[in-house]
């Protein structure tokens, strides 16, 4: 058996596993966005029929894993494992998706780097020939996530233009063996990266040092550099982090140039007064599965490298002294045609 | 390539991963406890030398991790990856201690079941030639968690007969390649049950279900039954749990007898007055990582059930009217002699 793991932190997978579909809800707000035409579904509220925000989170999670599964003709029973998660503390939003859908569920926490997380091990069990199918799914929501790491939104706290836009929103990943289409043929693991960053409403400047780590390792790892790539896409740095990481990387001297770009970037328009841009697990999530992926069916991107970045950001650990780290995981997807 | 599948929701290893190190720490009144000879460390004080017990408890996880590399003169350069989770929101224990121990990381969030999950991402990763060295390692602090999921310790309020008592304590576990000694042989990966337990002093009824479904699906994936074990046990079912389990069990035609036991029952003595007895994260990982893989290497038992049980409680969620769902997932551990 050939060891699949290249350099320190990256694996290249034998037999790619392909992503036979995806699925994305949003909410009103990421509705009226640019990539509003490549979403799946747009909620009309944000309690999208139920009584609490909570509620409402784990619904469109189900709801994202509901018509990915649709588009494929494949049943729950169908499905080997469920591998998601979330923001919210306890992950209950995959929590309770998972008992709904009665699919066997490994829960993951991740922060906003959750979905990419599980496309590695989803991937490394598919090409392992652990599984046939799996789910890949995340979900975060504007009024959960404000609510639980900073003020309720009802307050009308002022935010700082640092801050970023946590997406209402889900992603959900099909996985399974498949020649035609865009397969996962590479991962990174990264490691938990901490510039000393203690504003939770910075998230950009405490991800993009692990961003910045994980992109380089992966260069390092595959002896690839970005012209390998087409693009290259961070989950939710936005403009602060973004900048801060390319930077980062340059100074290495990997020149990303316009190759490099950010979902949290992508999902907003400037008019939508959303400060930074995009931030949590949906962020990344609903763009991978819209436009990212669209972008490679139609042939404009052949290989991207994926990165989810997360900010381990903790309310009880920030007012216990403790910085916020970050951490980035990358997987690469290449079109097979 | 043979799929590693076997029946609805269970593996079986091609090339067992060994356990090659382990290291548990306690509290004190674990260190009290009739296993308190099969710890590695018993800190003095659940402060641990730290201002907060949440900073104690990821110290605690850091000590496992080093106390389980130093055994096998391995270098924290020489694990592939840190398979981690705590109870914590933000799993804060486990992304602190990636953050120092500079491992490639992935978070896990599997409630109590979470060393299980790791086990088992774990066992895939070795067998599947993704990694040479994984650490799984999990923690747990009686007043972290009693503090995030019920009351402040210093409250003094009264605990019902049916509470559990949250073990300080962490375990880490080295797995790599290996042919004498315990090897992870299969695993069964569970899904969320949930019998509509509301009472978040009753976290045994609310996994019994989940461990009972996990116990009799390993039995039927794998054509085996309670006569092919030495020993089946749980996480931390504890009294009233481990009760309800058995007769789930029983009931569907598997008559566990004297087979069956619970690390929550075995952790602490009835005059430690803990009710009925341990939970958390550390629970099933300090007895599994001290007594129960001492117990294996010295001929007591050859082949055992390791059942990770976790309830998926969250304190908001109870407020919104929720139920506690339950996980369970198990390792088959067997030792080569």
């Amino acid at each position: 058996m050939r060891f699949k793991r290249i350099g320190k932190q990256s694996i290249l997978f034998n037999h790619p596993p392909k992503i036979i579909s995806t699925a994305s809800v949003v909410g009103p707000k990421e509705g009226e966005g640019p990539l509003k035409e490549t979403f799946d579904l747009i909620i009309k509220d944000n309690l999208f029929g139920e009584k609490s925000w909570e509620k409402a989170e784990s619904k469109i999670l189900q709801e994202a894993v509901r018509i990915a599964l649709e588009k494929v003709k494949l049943n729950r029973e169908e499905i080997d494992l469920f591998l998601a998660g979330d923001l919210l503390n306890q992950t209950i939003s995959a929590n309770f998706a998972a008992r709904q859908l009665g699919i066997p569920f490994f829960g993951l926490y991740g922060a906003c780097a959750t979905l990419v997380e599980g496309l590695i091990l989803g991937s490394v069990l598919i090409d392992g020939a652990y599984a046939e199918n799996i789910i890949a799914a995340v979900s975060s929501h504007h009024d959960t996530a404000e609510r639980q790491f900073r003020f309720p939104r009802e307050m009308g706290h002022q935010r700082p233009v640092t801050a970023q836009w946590t997406v209402t929103g889900a992603g959900a990943i099909i996985l399974a063996k498949g020649e035609k289409g865009p397969r996962i043929t590479g991962a990174t693991v990264g490691k938990v990266v901490d510039f000393g960053i203690k504003d939770q409403n910075d998230m950009g400047s405490a991800m993009a040092p692990a961003a910045a780590d994980t992109i380089i390792r992966n260069f390092r790892d595959t002896n690839t550099g970005p012209d390998d790539f087409d693009l290259i896409v961070t989950g939710d740095l936005a403009l602060i982090g973004k900048t801060l990481a390319q930077q980062l990387i340059e100074r290495e001297g990997y020149i990303l140039g316009d190759k490099f770009t950010d979902c949290g970037l992508l999902i907003y328009d400037p008019v939508q007064d959303t400060h930074a841009g995009g931030s949590g697990c949906g962020c990344s999530a609903v763009v991978t599965c819209g436009y990212l992926l669209d972008s490679m069916k139609s042939g404009k991107y052949k290989k991207i490298m994926l990165v989810g970045t997360g900010a381990l950001l903790s309310p009880l650990s920030i007012l216990q002294g403790e910085s916020i780290p970050g951490i980035a995981h990358a997987v690469v997807i290449e079109n097979f045609i």
